[in-house]
């Protein structure tokens, strides 16, 4: 097992990656100091698969485990789910010393999470992330929320877990089209710091892709450390953070423009990230040959690297200009100077689709 | 003008307090370090009042306004109206630069700095309170939130306001009720921290009942000074902040048990404050001259000190029981030892109600 320490003051936290370790839950949220009762928060797909292991997990550490159940999908990352939450939250008498545990991927550990931030004004939580995309990402930095309908993530809360269990066994259930999804924000975490885990990510994709464990290990490890160290600098997006938006400005736009439909998260920052890394090459800031590996390590995993001609201009203009991350009407687009290294570059949407040649 | 410096390291911020200081609202916001567009929430009937001038203030210093008006009333504290704020602001095209400020009482302060804690995971903030309950209470302090049917403030967040302006001025158009009922909270600062300003109280009471402006100012920036401090010390009630709960446990209960109908929070606050000197000195904490002055100085306030007959021991204990401070079942029960001296007493909801005589 791996430990990456988020430093954050008091409320710092560890993250705990390895094989098998969902059994040893119970032990790992004791050492986080977690003490009350437990509302384990999951949706329907995933209580199937894993609610009974860490139900008997946590029960056998003399937990009491209350599950909450929501239903699986985005759709249902609303205010009206989180509502659902606080009724559970309320009538079995949850209190300020009891904690809400997120077993599940984003969506689950985002409404989880902001539910943990906002019952009795905050109560302690822990993540257990079940999807590639939730160990590497979502479950790492207190980002919490829920969707509007006119978009992504604009209610929610910076809100940091006690703990966060990574346990790699789990990806054997994953389909193979969320694992690949996954893979591009690991991508993402080489090309903007750290270019051995880029040129590892080269060499061992494949092993990756076949679920090699002790791989996966060190390479969600590291992509959390990557994160956690982002994380410290600056919690709370004022700045350095939005190097983490790489490729997110255009994926975002066009999980807009295509009605959050026809692609996963990672699949749409797997196209944005090729459209960063272009604008980047044709605006000067890296080299062709750093271009040429981006967008090869993208295919390598079996990603698109190209916006479909149904998209329009028009609307993939409307998906940035309600993106949160604007500031004075300008995006803090993030440009690449080469493998490892970053910078950010103020535009406008339309200087970006303009770039797109959209 | 008097400045209260409330001292939470990066979250620190002013509270002006003074009389006529609302025009001077736009230079106040500059101070605080404010730029962008402003979302002031109010209320239909704060609105009639105030909103005018405030906006004039606004706008001659060169802010753009846009007003979001909430219906009237605690009733209207819930998720669903903290979604129609986020309805305008998203439509309005808020960004997290801009800033919300909160003109009106309790319920208006409330729900949106709830509503500013959770936009965009979080934007700038300024409170303008307009009832001597929220400029010496709710507006300090970061406590935010809507309630559930099933309990007040159970959803919510700390978040810290950017400005906390306290126009004295504004008290003049407040039924003489709800001025009275305020006062239980200046009562309560003197009872946990202050013989001085008990004291004072007992000998000017008569002057703040007929709005002397300058003696409304020290007295309003006393409180807020006490409050602060208190804060400073233990920003989100993990412990010693709980001090300012003296009076709220039955307060609160009592609110509870009567639907949130039949009291003012500052009207059942005087009597849960009455009930907590009463066990204070029953179980020895405080002499018989202490619970004396209490009494007779909130007496002299207008305000009662009796539970009504017909409010039912079960009634109370049920209201106590969801009341969010519990901690395994106990309430830290706050009580005085002296004028300005409190400790806490850890109680089962029905050890107070037989206190209680119920």
């Amino acid at each position: 097992m791996q430990t990456v320490k988020v430093d954050l003051g008091q409320r710092s936290y560890n993250i705990f990656v390895g094989e098998g370790i969902l059994s040893a839950a119970g032990d790992l949220l004791k050492r986080a100091g977690i003490k009350g009762k437990l509302a384990v928060v999951t949706n329907s797909t995933v209580a199937q698969l894993y609610l009974d292991p860490v139900h008997d997990a946590l029960q056998s550490s003399g937990f009491e485990v209350i599950p909450i159940l929501i239903p699986d999908g985005e759709e249902y990352k609303t205010l009206s789910t989180l509502s659902t939450i606080f009724d559970r939250l309320i009538s079995e008498r949850f209190e300020r010393q009891s904690c809400l545990v997120a077993l599940g991927g984003g969506v689950v550990g985002d409404i989880a999470g902001f539910a943990a931030a906002t019952y009795l004004r905050g109560m302690p939580f822990v993540q257990i992330p079940t999807t590639l995309l939730a160990q590497v990402d979502s479950s790492v930095g207190g980002k919490t929320g829920v969707n509007h309908s006119r978009g992504k993530n604009l209610i929610g809360a910076f809100y940091q877990p006690r703990a966060v269990i990574i346990d790699v066994a789990l990806l054997s259930s994953l389909p193979r089209r969320e694992l690949v999804a996954g893979l591009a924000e690991v991508i993402k975490y080489g090309i903007i710091e750290d270019p051995v885990l880029f040129g590892g990510l080269e060499e061992k994709l494949d092993r990756i892709l076949v679920l090699d464990r002790r791989l996966l290990t060190e390479v969600i490890a590291t992509s959390c450390a990557i994160k956690a160290r982002v994380i410290e600098k600056d919690e709370r997006e004022d700045d350095h953070r939005a190097v983490l938006n790489f490729g997110h400005t255009v994926g975002h736009a066009l999980e807009a423009a295509t009605h959050y439909r026809k692609y996963l998260h990672g699949e749409a920052v797997a196209i944005g990230m090729a459209k960063a890394a272009a604008i980047s090459y044709q605006q000067g800031f890296c080299d062709a040959k750093t271009l040429g590996r981006i967008i090869k390590l993208i295919k390598m995993a079996g990603l698109s690297t190209e916006i479909p001609q149904e998209v329009s201009t028009q609307s993939l203009i409307e998906g940035m200009e309600l993106d949160k991350k604007s500031a004075d009407g300008k995006v803090k687009f993030v440009v690449c100077t080469a493998i490892g290294k970053t910078c950010f570059h103020l535009l406008t949407a339309e200087q970006i689709a303009a770039a797109l040649g959209k």
